[in-house]
């Protein structure tokens, strides 16, 4: 069959200019009035024939988009550009195909605030590597074997007992995926939850580069605000009645970047309401085990019967952060769907990461490791404390994570003081990226976990200093 | 500020419900005539209010797309679906999420020639373990840091090296990109590149998790015939023009799963067409160095100026699968691209992986290894070749690679002895999962680098009794 007449304003090509038009004009990135740009130069940026752009911006002209003035070239209508009201909680922002955090993170800089790690210094390195030739000799062919793409069976079926005595989850090694970290794992629940115009709970603040992965994805996000006394339920409830969203991604442990923690009575409520309304709770939680004093609630994971949680374990940051393993634990059928999804990301992490862990996580060198690294990271933190009273700067001091969350003093931006920072080689993830609605911008997060004592409480003075000059 | 007056028809929700129907109309899941589903069906289906969807409807009306009938509902117009003619070559298929290859090779069994991969006591294994532990001595903290995104300098480095002395590539580190093998590679590609109703060439037959992959990103995939003698170039000329695709998905060189290999001339030529249409070509290259005789034509990317081509080069396949490392060679501005989606996907491949491999790589012992992989696997090869050829059966020797492109007797279809094979604990792959057209039932593809030379034989000697008794 022929194709018939009328076809071409279907063509996909043609169809697809328009949208990136008009996609960039709602996003702002091309205001009310701007002169968009020649049709030579768009059709050099985005690789098509110069016809294909021209017929695009005709279209738009007709469509009452885009007006011509003056034949010098095409502008912007104001009609074409969508406000949305932000008091009403959608929220649209613009994904820049670049991705903020770590662009601060690429920075070399001497005081390393903006980087949720652990000093390699404080992490078992040399007692691993000599771990790790047993592994050899228990595998001679680990290099030349694939893993399952669920998973190797002799970690999960470990980590599931792990999981059952630690944190008393009821989990059968079948209901853990093996990812190759926790923004692996994020990435594929994305993409067999969401599409187009989904909405996602969110937690505000919030790791930016979840925001990212969700937004990818043509999401909308839906800000829930996250205090030191966790979330408020009713306003919770009234998102997940009116927005209907297909999941709410959470850290409520020790979260980044708050450092707050959500109390064990709301996790066993909000199981509930994720039930009601259908909601997945996507619990990320890679920092249940730094904590000082006593033990976090137990995860949300723990009180849910119905499946409507999935449980993101992504341990390895403060055993081994390069070998990247993250175990995901969620319910059929979802966990059908993830396995699905691993399989055409990657078709399973590489086996001999998955064996190393393994016999280190078993090992009892690893509770001794942890006891250790919770009081270094606790003198970490007592340092930026110490350097953050002095300068009357605010936060709340967190029972456990890797970062503090600082407001600070009226009149400092963020961006200004970030900006001056970067030329003195101190480095901080300014609030603004963390947040679903792009303000929070007398806020920054600190983490105290990469830079050493020394460098810590030098760089802190630095930047304090800093400050006082702004 | 208040939404402005106007605005309702480029609201993001609107335009998106009226993509979304016309996606599906064209695609063929909704036919010309067929009813739509009511505003209120659809409004639940995908989590829109009515009055959205009604809007929709509404401008799908006015656009001719879709007309009303009796008050009765909304049906399809036959002018709005793109009706592609099949001898063309245009293809529509469904995506189901399941990934019916990882399915087959799922199954335990005794005979194994469904997987292309190498029997793993052909691997340097030992020698391999023995090597690791010197990675350790040299980056004692190589399991506490995180790899660049883009991939370790070092590895980068020696393979940009390797690939201007051995391939003739000239390439710097900045223009490799290493992941996690060469599937995830495809799948960032394909997340750049492809969105909705955009065209691929595939060839026919292809690697059927490839197509998954596209078919993921709402592609849809146009077959090029490969044959003993490479592409009809005339044929490929006529679908660039007609179909604009945005790729090519190819690989040339003992190509999977026929073994063909694609001629030096045609290479040239296909590169200008590519230049001319503006149609990337994405050569998928894991099988250069297993070749039988003299070696194969250089890569496409050798013959590449204008930036045209994205070579994917996985040679852990035949060293240490298990590491799972891939390296990605394309210019600016596809790396940039391809950078942030890799970070997304999963902030890096492991350094460890990466740092291990290095050292092998750059090692004496890896062209020794070769050759001897070589030798044997040309031995696998002709074991399989003599029960094919005394069963009378019909293939296409090839000049590399590690499987057979085998066509069975008349009146024998392989679905059939595809269920019998595997109660007999034989598997092989049908060659319809390698169609994009879903065809070719009596084609098989039987791979013989994985079995060991007694299995092989006695494989195929049950095999091909069985068939017989079809």
């Amino acid at each position: 069959m022929k194709k018939v007449a009328g076809a071409e304003q279907s063509h996909p090509l043609f169809r697809q200019v328009y949208e990136l038009v008009l996609n960039r004009m709602e996003r702002g990135e091309w205001k009310a009035h701007d002169k968009l740009p020649s049709i030579r130069l768009l059709a050099e940026e985005i690789k098509v024939h110069r016809l294909t752009v021209f017929k695009a911006y005709r279209r738009l002209t007709e469509d009452g988009k885009v007006y011509v003035k003056d034949k010098s070239g095409y502008y912007v209508s104001a009609e074409s550009v969508c406000y949305e009201d932000v008091e009403e909680g959608a929220v649209v922002s613009s994904y820049l195909l670049s991705n903020s955090l770590s662009d601060i993170q690429r920075n070399p800089v001497k005081y390393q605030f903006s980087q949720a790690l652990i000093d390699p210094n404080l992490l078992p390195n040399l007692y691993l590597s000599d771990y790790v030739k047993k592994v050899f000799d228990l595998y001679p062919k680990v290099m030349g074997t694939y893993s399952t793409v669920q998973g190797d069976d002799e970690l999960r079926e470990s980590l599931s007992r792990h999981f059952r005595e630690h944190h008393r989850l009821q989990l059968s090694a079948e209901e853990l995926l093996i990812t190759s970290g926790a923004q692996q794992a994020i990435n594929l629940i994305a993409k067999i939850m969401l599409g187009p115009m989904d909405t996602v709970l969110v937690e505000r603040p919030t790791f930016g580069v979840a925001m990212d992965i969700f937004r990818l994805e043509g999401a909308r996000l839906i800000p829930v605000n996250i205090t030191p006394s966790g979330y408020d339920l009713d306003e919770v409830e009234a998102l997940m009645a009116k927005h209907k969203p297909r999941m709410f991604y959470m850290n409520p442990t020790h979260h980044n970047p708050t450092g707050y923690t959500v109390p064990a009575w709301q996790r066993k409520l909000l199981v509930e309401l994720a039930e009601r309304y259908r909601c997945l709770l996507v619990e990320d939680d890679p920092f249940r085990d730094i904590y000082f004093g006593k033990k976090p609630p137990l995860p949300f994971f723990a009180y849910d019967t119905e499946g409507w949680v999935i449980y993101i374990s992504s341990f390895s940051k403060y055993v081994a952060p390069g070998l990247r393993i993250c175990a995901v634990a969620c319910r059929f059928p979802f966990m059908e769907r993830l396995i699905t999804a691993k399989s055409l990301a990657d078709n399973g992490t590489p086996l001999l990461n998955q064996k190393i862990f393994l016999h280190y996580y078993t090992s009892p060198r690893l509770q001794q490791h942890l006891g250790k690294l919770r009081i270094a990271l606790q003198v970490h933190k007592e340092i930026m404390e110490e350097e953050l009273l002095m300068a009357g700067w605010e936060w709340t001091a967190p029972k456990g994570g890797l970062n503090l969350w600082v407001k600070l003093p009226d009149q400092l931006s963020a961006e200004a003081l970030f900006r001056k920072s970067i030329e003195h080689s101190i480095s901080f993830v300014p609030g603004e990226i963390c947040d679903p609605l792009g303000e929070l911008k007398s806020w920054i997060r600190l983490s105290y976990s990469f830079a050493n004592e020394v460098l810590l409480r030098e760089g802190m003075q630095r930047l304090t200093a800093l400050a006082r000059t702004l």
